[in-house]
């Protein structure tokens, strides 16, 4: 059942890497993920192997300040350079890969948001995105003049009509609206530049934007909610899918849930990629990755790694970590508390063997192995439909990208599965999505996410 | 009376440059100030003449939509990249010039804005700044959720405490908070690292930020408002001052007022440089610059020129172009009218003559010369304490950028006013700004703005 075209490939960078321990490595640069070098290095191993996209995710607060024991003191994913700046910087240094930042709709205007990624779109000639997300902590909330985060519908709610803006500007000028006439001293055709006069709930916005039809029609948009409200935005509107499944069958099922949900509002199944985060550890020899993988779990600072788990399953602290375990004090969640322990008895695991295995995964798959066995991973996943290619979220940046680049790679290529060479110069070429259509080119008239959503009596 | 020390030189962009005509020039870019190079050669020939900084201007709305005859759409000025990506993109690309983007207080958050400056301030190695303004058009509020724009007054309230705050988030990590020790597994020291639980009037802000404190320790703040509380912020907080005064009369008395509110805030007057604009047209002889001028005169549309005087002085569009003006019809400002009919009748001017001399100068003063002419004003300017330097309204990007990079730089270079080498990587060094104190650094403890005005009753 070989399935025919390619897989999709985007580096998602976070910190130093996804792994918490990736700042503790010898490798790591001084300033940890200040240090704008580090990311261009990474772009680049990453625009070397082809991939369709480097990825920011991003939070809006300093995490863990209350927490006990000083966890948050030993981890650096506190401190990063704002992924809007970041991607706006690689722009000129980058030729070919796309350019994808988090930006939150609870938090933002969306003129201003539309203004910056249509502004990155022309930077980068056509390789801009935006990851939409809505933002659920208290801890972002207080720095926005709010003191607990909005209910979950309130958020997608606004975030649905935020879409809704962001596309009416990103259409505020047609195609061919700037003349630029020297002789007759007419710059653009008034007639072809349109105020969007939204009048919504969240948003009143008069437009036209300050930037005209980007180079890739509109910029990419990535979503990377699991929810039914973030699928079925997912299926109304997003470009690109970010999920964290680590099992095949969940993500086949996940797969087919917001694929399922796309012809309703008139989209083709492929208008949509859906790429999994997974990260690899890959070496020459199944031992090599083996060891790069354990260097780094015992790299996990115990603090750290219980931290992490006591937020599931309660406090830890005053249990020996290397003797076998038997009981979870006080589980927070006894759900939690229970599956852990099913594990814990199943695999006869010591405290730190259970926190390592939590730090490392991440909610994504981890894939351990030579070139030929995570290709063979990969490849499975997207020949069951269970992706459409993957998001790597590399452990550490940028030597596992560089690593990927070199061995894994190369090895997808022969299987051709993976492009050889880019196929354009825009992001959504090389994704291979449609053309982005302006809600002013005539024919049946786009409608709105909003719209869309109630029609459809999927917006609880 | 000579003047000890060195005047500081940005230059200022906007659009294609500061002149109307400038995209009918047979050497604009395409695709206009959507072009990055274009911004790009500026910045580098700038950056070669030794210039402290590059400045982009900004504003959020698409202007005169609703102008008689579509003179707008006979104006480049509508469509243009956003400032803080471009910033952003210039970094990496730049190695000593300061870079300097506009930014609204009415209509951002603080948090978003104090970090995306702090992430630039890292890619740049310590060059980037802010010019804080408080937007005055309806258009601007209709893009964000609102129908007139706020009175003065409040938005410089909000723009004050928006400053407090952007200051105290960048005060969050003390210089020596990052510890990094891979041994122990200590990244930050907690106890450097300040919450600050702003809550006033306009914000609630909890921190800390999500940036380490900055190479500049602060970005630099520029200020561009001309009133009293225009003057008051500055001479209490900026680091530098932007003013648009043809005359050296009143630059001289803006100066005075400027930098002598400045002891009641504790601040040495040298701590603020204040930077007139100036737009040169400069030729190898006095003819040349001339015809530079008269050519770019030549293409100004008449219902561009005439828009921007009607907006002054009423409709003037059945009134011939080439004849000796007699009379304003139905001026819509009786003083602005009676100003412009005594310019008109000492001159003896036509329309045509009339409107080209409002639209060249947009405010700046325009000099018209050689090296030596240029050279001499701005060195009177200098040392009569008019001016701590000048921002550089160039009327055409990147060409006149160039030229004055070629001829004048030099010529200043060679009467000892302006530098030969960058004193030092970062623009609050080559600014020659003393260094910027954290609000925690201990010692008197700095106030912030808000208790500074109030406490001099200056913030009516
Ligand atoms: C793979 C993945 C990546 C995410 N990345 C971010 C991120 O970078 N920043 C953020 O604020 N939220 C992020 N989120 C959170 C989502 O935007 C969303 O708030 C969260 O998943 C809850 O919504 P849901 O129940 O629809 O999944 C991510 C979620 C997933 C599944
Ligand atoms: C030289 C100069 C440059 C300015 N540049 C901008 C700008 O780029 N964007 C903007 O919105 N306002 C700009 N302004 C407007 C000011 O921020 C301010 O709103 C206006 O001057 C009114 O305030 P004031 O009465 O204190 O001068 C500028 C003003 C001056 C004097």
């Amino acid at each position: 059942m070989k399935r025919s075209g390619k897989m999709k490939l985007g580096l998602s960078m976070r910190s130093l890497g996804y792994h918490v321990a990736a700042w503790r490595h010898p490798d790591a640069p001084p300033l940890g993920a200040l240090n704008f070098e580090s990311f261009y290095w990474a772009a680049q191993a990453a625009e070397r192997a082809k991939f369709d996209m480097v990825f920011f995710a991003d939070s809006l607060s300093v995490r863990g300040r209350d927490e006990p024991k000083g966890a948050a003191a030993r981890s650096s994913w506190n401190l990063e350079l704002e992924p809007i700046t970041v991607i706006s910087a690689l722009a000129p240094l980058t030729k070919n890969i796309g350019l994808v930042a988090t930006a939150s709709t609870t938090y933002n205007e969306p003129f201003h948001l539309a203004r910056k990624f249509a502004s990155v779109d022309f930077i980068s000639g056509g390789r801009a995105g935006w990851n939409m997300v809505t933002s659920w902590s208290d801890d972002e909330a207080k720095n926005f003049s709010q003191t607990h985060t909005k209910d979950y519908d309130f958020r997608y709610e606004r975030g649905a009509e935020f879409i809704d803006v962001v596309n009416g500007l990103w259409d505020s000028w047609d195609d061919d609206a700037i003349e630029r006439n020297q002789q007759s001293g007419v710059f653009y055709d008034a007639t072809k530049v349109h105020s969007l006069n939204h009048v919504g709930k969240h948003f009143k916005v008069a437009g036209p934007l300050t930037v005209a039809r980007t180079p890739q029609g509109r910029p990419i948009i990535v979503q990377a909610g699991e929810s039914e409200q973030g699928r079925e935005i997912a299926a109304a509107s997003a470009d690109v899918v970010y999920t964290a499944s680590d099992e095949i069958q969940r993500a086949k099922a996940f797969y087919a849930s917001v694929k399922g949900r796309m012809e309703k509002y008139g989209r083709p199944m492929d208008a949509l990629k859906i790429l999994p985060g997974l990260t690899p550890f890959v070496g020459r020899t199944l031992q090599e990755a083996q060891d790069k993988h354990d260097q780094l779990q015992e790299l996990i600072d115990p603090l750290v790694g219980l931290g992490a788990l006591s937020r599931k399953v309660g406090d830890l602290s005053d249990l020996p970590l290397d003797e076998p375990l038997t009981r979870i004090a006080g589980a927070r969640m006894k759900s939690a508390g229970d599956k852990v322990m099913a594990i814990v008895k199943e695999e006869n695991l010591t405290l730190r063997q259970l926190y390592q295995r939590f730090a490392s995964a991440n909610g994504s798959r981890v894939v351990i192995g030579t070139a030929s066995q995570i290709a063979d991973t990969m490849q499975e996943w997207y020949e069951a439909y269970a992706a459409d290619g993957f998001n790597i979220t590399a452990a550490r940046l940028p030597a596992d990208m560089e690593s990927f680049g070199e061995l894994v790679v190369p090895e997808l290529q022969r299987r051709g599965v993976f492009r050889t060479e880019y196929e354009a110069s825009t992001l959504r070429e090389n994704l291979g999505l449609p053309s982005a259509e302006s809600r002013y080119a005539g024919g049946e008239g786009v409608r709105s996410v909003t719209e869309i959503l109630a029609a459809a009596g999927a917006a609880s």
